[in-house]
């Protein structure tokens, strides 16, 4: 049976920050579920309209097409049931709020880190619609929202809670990474992907747990090319 | 059975605002177990002893005595099983990053917004012990702290993932409140029970939430002695 993710590219096709797509492909590696992906750019609207959609990710599964990154970690654990990923009940209401605590809480402070290197990631055809979207969203500028220096700052704060939660396990969710980790991960690999600057200390609890969640599933992460990998 | 509470009171006896004893009270209550409480204060450490500690809440189950709030609601977990407070495995996980989140990022707010009052509230007796710490641990004076306008728009940050949460069920955990509500409640609790100043917006999902949350177990918190029902 196929497998096909719809992910976001960027400048080069062989960049791939999505934070809602890494999501999926963590959750995919954490299921043991191969799978391809395709290359998608902003503009695409087209080449996503069998699914009803606008944006990535989009996973076709066989004869299933499902869209929205949690609504695919929901639906992947429902057809394959083996290392539940969101689980259910309180399990599932709690890892619904990690998700609203990393996009309100952590994914902003990022973005402040990262704004003009992201904008620099993206494929010059995007930009414009980029620039235009985000700049209405946060009315701002780009270059007025990028404060590398306030955002780590905030992103330090942002994450008080999982620095305590890392004084005592591995991964957030316990002694190996499930949906919260996944959650987490998908923001801070975006940043990392498209920006040479730090986003935590080097070697504190948040820096230590990123370079373990690179290496898990045979390092899908830690193979990904970056901007590291590219020339200007 | 026996099942005694140990749980700060103010300077009415009657006045209990402990936050880490309301999420002990709430999980009795959830879990359907009878208790009677004992009123404790700062300076009674002599009363601890038996329990090698010197903080309240203490619980007193039969011959079992546990302390600390969190250990205690797993207690309860484990000895009684029905009705989960906490669950197991990635839901205890996640439940403990949100008592993390609770501690770091929302009660720092609250206490700028009831700082004064809080001290108002505690016996004149411990006052003295409750600002010499509070100020050692803040690193200011209890009235450089109190800043209610400042202390409600950071609550209202904090609180960000929570009113996402809130959009989609009626309490945290889901359509009943379980071991996030009591966490997140027994904050809100204590800056209700000491002050009368508003913390969040009047009727936005999170007051409707709290307004909830009082009514449950048969308004075990609703009927509360507060501020509002004493004199000066």
């Amino acid at each position: 049976m196929s497998r096909e993710l719809y992910d976001l590219c960027g400048r080069d096709e062989r960049l791939r920050f999505s934070p809602f797509c890494w999501r999926v492909r963590m959750a995919l590696a954490h299921k043991g579920l191969d799978f391809t992906t395709r290359p998608w750019r902003f503009l695409d609207k087209e080449a996503l309209a069998f699914a009803n959609h606008d944006k990535v990710p989009v996973l076709v599964d066989g004869d299933q097409v499902v869209t929205d990154s949690f609504d695919i970690m929901r639906y992947l654990d429902d057809r394959y049931p083996q290392a539940p990923l969101l689980g259910e009940g309180a399990s599932h209401q709690r890892v619904l709020f990690f998700k609203h605590y990393v996009e309100r809480s952590v994914t902003p402070a990022l973005f402040k880190i990262v704004a003009l290197d992201l904008l620099a990631a993206i494929h010059p055809d995007d930009r414009d619609y980029f620039r235009d979207t985000r700049e209405a969203r946060f009315g701002c500028t780009l270059e007025a929202l990028h404060q590398p220096e306030q955002g780590r700052a905030q992103l330090k704060q942002a994450l008080a809670p999982v620095y305590a939660q890392l004084k005592d396990s591995l991964f957030i969710d316990g002694d190996a990474p499930s949906g919260a980790d996944y959650l987490l991960f998908g923001s801070m690999m975006w940043a990392y992907t498209v920006s040479l600057e730090s986003l935590v200390s080097t070697d504190d609890e948040v820096d230590q747990w990123f370079k373990r969640m690179l290496e898990v599933h045979g390092g899908i992460a830690a193979k990904a090319i970056t901007v590291r990998d590219l020339g200007e």
